[in-house]
């Protein structure tokens, strides 16, 4: 007998590397190529620094109030927190509390299965169609709560709100989640469907469209029965989550919504353009309406490109997974980073 | 049937009120009433702030080699999280995983509790005795481990190196944490311990001696092997949770030793002469090492002078609980708040 035997065993989440060298092309991680508005920078000098040594808002009352105005919604239907990982794993132990199993894309964000394992959820993988679509039929069956992220990811493939509805109106009886951490890049919010359907919640992120990765901020929209449900097992576990300055910086993030128009409108162009010039190198890929392209090429294996890429300091993400092995994504980078991308990968598919 | 029922039902908790007004003295949660160190505020100021576009570092390599460096560990026994509730919820979550109760005083922090309840774990209270001290013996029975703050919060009450030792000794089977928020106000640590103790966790906090609570900045130290599953369980929730901020300011205030020895200084100075002056007025309190002395009045009750304090805008903490409900927790400011404390209490107590 030992502490050991005591010990909770998981399998770990290895994420997209965070290589330290200076001059990479850095297209794994989905993150912005653009810094946060210059207003945020503003603040960022600003900020009351002996305050720090008080508890921060528990309630984070002033950027709460702030995505409330932005998306027409009360203050009491935002839940916040530390990145939109914190947010679905409360999500996951807050509503997934049943014996039949949740249901989910079997390609998909690679953490539902590990929160689900790590909080005993039993759940069901619906798989894609080979188009990477979801089916809405597979989300008809008996089923202790939904979620799946739109557009999905890795695929960068967006469904309609219709079809989210099609899921919703299907499933009276479980809580929905849809995962809108790519929504800003040309996606249709289903927020407009939270007037007619309490059990749905809508999840968003400050990491991509808000260029905010480095000061981790996530958050659920969702009925306020939902949102007290989320608050109140949050409260149980720790009071203070986010920090002054997330608080601060992230509410004036929000306020500066033409750089976030601006923003998000460049890497849209962008990512037309490298369409385009993939199609020329060879490469096929689902539409995509996310911040990264998932393409394979049509002659060259993904985990061939991956390293050849790597060796010249670009890198991007490969998963070694069924179905997606041949596949890269592909973040979408500032328009010279994508033209040093499109050289290097010409070079490789004629070698 | 609804969605409702599959919903975990929680107790949340109740932290100590956060009051906005201005003029008030707040001495109801322990926080540090000086500023972080100046070296924190240039570096604020400094913050690369086009870097907030990307993920921190899911390491937090620099606060981690900091504090190995301060406390003379490897960055390998150093585990971070988002405040040492956060910490301490991991902690809970990855070692206590037995059918056996784990054990802590009836008299403690009040998320143990909270805690054990949201991940089921089987618990047992071991009564402080009528000094508030803990009694080794209730340690040697069988359990699924051990925590229990050293000072012990509310109380302030300090047990010695040796006792934790007889404790560890009895328990080489579980995890036993140590939970060390306070001890840097006059407490000896049990950090040596670390070097024979395998099983031993040791939990410290930004959040009181280096004035940074807003920064929500918590720690353990253990054996290589005991950090590593935390680590484990920790990459199964959320791969980032430190943001740039906490860490690169954290980092800072770990190597301003100067002045965290000052205001620690002045904190334990003040706190000594409080001490002195609430006995003139008729206050009892045990011993107290921490940055909050827990006092009760001869002959007024705990909630009548709780509510006197607050009409005069001075906030302190109060429980109303099976034997402490006469209890005061009144936290250290500067020297003087503490001056109109103690003049609020004169008056009150004459009434």
């Amino acid at each position: 007998m030992s502490w050991e035997d005591k010990v909770r065993r998981v399998v770990p989440y290895v994420p997209g590397e965070q290589p330290k060298q200076k001059g990479i092309i850095k297209l794994n991680t989905n993150e912005n190529p653009y810094p946060p508005a210059p207003e945020v920078e503003r603040l960022l000098r600003e900020i009351d620094y002996s305050a720090l040594r008080l508890y921060p808002d528990t309630d984070a009352g002033e950027l709460t109030k702030e995505l409330a105005a932005y998306y027409g919604l009360k203050p009491s239907q935002i839940f916040v927190g530390v990145g939109s990982d914190d947010v679905l794993s409360m999500a996951f132990l807050t509503f997934f509390n049943s014996e039949k199993p949740i249901l989910f894309p079997d390609i998909t964000y690679s953490f539902y299965d590990v929160w689900a394992d790590l909080y005993r959820i039993p759940y069901k993988l619906c798989p894609l169609d080979d188009s990477f679509r979801i089916n809405p039929d597979d989300y008809k069956q008996e089923n202790g709560g939904i979620i799946f992220p739109n557009p999905n990811a890795p695929t960068g493939v967006l469904e309609s709100v219709d079809m989210v509805e099609e899921i919703l109106r299907a499933n009276p009886e479980v809580v929905v989640i849809v995962d809108e951490a790519y929504i800003d890049f040309g996606g249709e919010s289903c927020l407009p469907l939270l007037s007619r359907y309490e059990n749905l919640l809508v999840v968003q992120t400050f990491s991509k469209s808000r260029s905010m990765a480095g000061m981790r901020i996530g958050f659920a929209m969702g009925n306020e029965k939902l949102i007290q449900c989320l608050n109140d097992v949050k409260f149980s576990f720790n009071s203070y989550t986010m920090n002054l300055p997330a608080q601060v910086l992230g509410a004036q993030a929000v306020r500066d919504k033409v750089y976030f128009a601006e923003t998000c409108g460049k890497i849209i162009k962008t990512r037309e353009w490298v369409k385009e010039e993939l199609k020329k190198l060879g490469f096929d890929f689902p539409d995509s309406k996310a911040n990264f392209i998932f393409a394979a090429h049509r002659h060259m294996s993904g985990g061939v490109i991956f390293e050849a890429l790597r060796e010249r300091g670009i890198y991007v993400r490969h998963w070694d997974k069924p179905r997606i092995g041949n596949y890269l994504r592909i973040t979408i980078g500032t328009k010279e980073e994508m033209e040093r991308l499109l050289e290097a990968l010409a070079e490789i598919v004629a070698e």
